[in-house]
């Protein structure tokens, strides 16, 4: 048995749009690393984590990559240690899935150092103990489902977990922004309504429904004019200084649709081509910097593979 | 230019399941049958109706079908005269689109007959203004939109009107028991609830990427598990007599799933096999038979092509 691995788990976007709690989809960077070396001496130890400006604990029932390993190292009852290291190659709360990574990346790691003996529907639920963590209690399984399964998914169902990978266009470019900014998960959702109106949910059914059908067929125009969000966006991104223009940026020069990822600050944008992706790239970022705000900017397809073994 | 032109126009099945509003698809039969004629002496006369029991208004602007026909003679300065018979071949208020398939009909009619001057889209807007008699204003475009494209639509917006065909699985059966119960279309819409809980209309389109997904993949599982209505069955179900009982005898029989036609009272179930479909309707006729209610049963694939002419 190999007694060191090291593997990625990519970072992911979430509530796409119409999509909220439902739809998410796996892109190739950022992401995190993670280190596993099997230990003679029982227990699961963090012994390293960087690129979390000291934010996240080592205690490893407080950590959300060591929640997720605890529970899987308790259901395949493995006996010896596990020593891990966390590198963090994405910010905290960045709207891109920053701890799902880290729960995906140590359940991964474990499985594949010990031959795969669970398959990524399997993983599942033990990378989902660790969002736990940071959700209270009630986990949303579009981050971790996404950066697991990679790809582009639908979450149909929590209970039971039902997640379905759909068919994507081939040259489906998203270019995303992190404006440096800190946003609450807890806030976001506080904020939202209760209650909503049937008509509105229509409409949300209605885009999801051509969202669908535009990705799985490859209907570039369907899922431009799918990518509206009646219900979530116009309640968060009040949260979002600049979302606005940012987003009239990025559909002025050429994106297909453009909205926030996970709960923000992160916003996405669809491209039908590199080029394009390009182009609306830097036409985001110049609206970010007109606002005196700093951010990082990540163009890339979407991630069919998910998490990987790097060494 | 021929003088006289019979056409038929399908029954379509509407609010399927999770899709209130805005999911679909026609089927081979019943349907409406409609004979229109060009007169020299201008305007529009409705010269018979059959099969309405005597309930339909021959007024053409009172008249579905006469309403829609003057919006589209009006549209094409069609300066003679028309002559249309109506021969409805399905009962009004049955939840299968009885008043679209007339709309429809005459609309298909007379551009046919004019050597199709517009295209089915550019139909749409003239079909759907007869609709506007029976829902009081604000059309629900499903049915007339199935009707007319004919196969499974999505209708995701009516402003912009915005109707997408999907690919449905070759051996999709659908199964539809009408019972001859009557219930108001304006009722069934006033007893749904303007508001609804936002955790119910996640999982309402989680199941509708589900079944879009589903659909056009040719999964029948995936069908099966997102064939479920959170929000409008629960309560329009209350209307209709024997509907649990009926569509527990459906899936008990192998249905992959049940649900309400319309508003009701008819009630449809998808079968993955001819055979199946036919047992499913054999056990769902049974148990409406246990409530000492009357039905008629129908056993179709999805209609691929809506209205044809006859002759």
């Amino acid at each position: 048995m190999k007694k060191r691995i090291k593997v990625f788990a990519p970072a992911s976007v979430t509530n796409v749009s119409c999509g909220f709690d439902i739809l998410g989809f796996a892109i190739d960077y950022p992401g995190d690393e993670l280190i596993l070396q099997i230990k003679e001496e029982p227990g699961v130890v963090i012994s390293k984590i960087t690129g979390d400006h000291q934010r996240l604990p080592f205690d490893p029932l407080k950590n959300t990559a060591g929640v997720s390993l605890l529970s899987l190292v308790e259901h395949l009852d493995f006996k010896k240690g596990i020593e891990i290291e966390i590198h963090k190659k994405m910010a905290l709360g960045s709207g891109l899935g920053s701890s799902a990574a880290s729960a995906v990346a140590s359940v991964f790691a474990l499985n594949e150092i010990l031959g795969k003996p669970l398959s990524k529907d399997e993983l599942l639920p033990f990378a989902l103990e660790g969002e736990k963590l940071t959700c209270g209690g009630s986990p949303h399984a579009d981050n971790v489902s996404a950066c697991l399964m990679g790809g582009f998914v639908i979450v149909r169902s929590l209970s039971p977990m039902d997640v379905i990978n759909i068919r994507t266009p081939k040259n489906l470019y998203c270019t995303i922004v992190h404006p440096h900014l800190e946003i609450n998960t807890a806030d976001t959702r506080k904020i939202l309504r209760k209650q909503i109106l049937l008509a509105d949910a229509v409409k949300q059914w209605g885009n999801v429904a051509g969202l669908v059908a535009g990705l799985t067929s490859g209907d570039y125009d369907l899922i431009s004019r799918s990518l509206q969000d009646v219900i979530v966006e116009p309640i968060r991104s009040i949260l979002i200084p600049g979302f606005h223009e940012i987003k009239n940026a990025a559909i002025d020069s050429g994106a297909l649709g453009c909205s926030i990822s996970g709960s923000g600050p992160s916003i996405f944008a669809f491209s039908k081509s590199k080029a394009i992706a390009d182009k609306v790239g830097s036409a985001m970022m110049k609206a970010l910097s007109t606002i005196e705000v700093e951010g990082d900017l990540y163009i890339s397809k979407i991630n069919q593979q998910g998490p990987r073994v790097m060494e």
